[in-house]
């Protein structure tokens, strides 16, 4: 059954959702999504927002190594080196989502959400980046929980950091 | 507060979502969806099952019109006729995720969330697509309910309508 705490969550996740577009709205920028673990959860999340049409131009879902690659233009050498679950993959990713669907922010999620451990990375371990016209950052995050709940707080973790960045942006 | 009738439809949508990989699975086709209004909970929803991987390659999230035509290859003339809420371009929005993401299989959602109209299509209009390497399918929805619920019913109808697609096809 769900309880009180998740009907919260879901307030506090909506006010940052919508934090984030009013910020992005002020400075005129447009927003996309290049999701791994998360797969459209973020995204959607956004777009839970009436009116979200004004900033997020839309997301690549790139769940398939390959896709990074193909669609996101991540380096090749270095997902083979590295694997997906890397800052440099995260953060080439939220830039392939700019260019991809055309805009100024970019923010991207990659990691193991298990149930199985991924080529050396735990389950848990979670890269977040984003990129703006007035620079970029990474998070790295460990999380714990099963496969549903590490997904979830990915998506609160990056709606978190898009927050920041954007707030610390000059309007 | 959320009631069992809303976790009875969490593990009905995830029966679903389960069955459609199998499916999938059984006839060694990949998936890839291309969203609109779901913005990402179609794909989102499939990729809550553990092993999704093996089948869902990753999605694109056509929030703008323009992103439909420049990432999907949604014919220009038609989203200009006929807007995006529309069954050809819906049809050619799956034939687009199956071409971007080089998969067997490409599901499709667009239509209008609300909370107002779209270019003379109401709230409630959501046009869903699916297409295999054995055919195409296409249904036309009149939803009522909030932005939400229209979301969520859409999911709903697409998962469906996968399902019977795959069920109908030769393994």
């Amino acid at each position: 059954m769900v309880t009180e705490v998740n009907v919260n969550q879901n307030d506090h996740l909506e006010a940052m959702a919508h934090a984030v577009l009013e910020h992005c709205e002020q400075r005129g920028w447009t927003l996309a999504t290049a999701e791994s673990l998360t797969a459209g959860m973020l995204c959607a999340r956004l777009c839970d927002i009436p009116g979200a049409s004004q900033v997020v131009r839309g997301g690549v879902i790139a769940y398939a190594t390959d896709v990074k690659q193909d669609v996101l233009s991540v380096d090749k050498r270095r997902l083979a080196d590295m694997g997906p679950v890397d800052q440099l993959v995260s953060e080439q990713m939220a830039e392939g989502a700019c260019r991809v669907m055309r805009t100024d922010v970019g923010v991207s999620t990659t990691g193991v959400a298990g149930p199985e451990p991924q080529a050396g990375h735990a389950v848990g371990e979670v890269h977040i980046a984003v990129v703006t016209p007035q620079g970029s950052a990474h998070r790295k995050l460990e999380l714990s929980g099963n496969r549903q709940s590490i997904r979830h707080q990915t998506v609160d973790a990056a709606l978190a950091m898009l927050l920041r960045v954007l707030t610390d942006s000059t309007p």
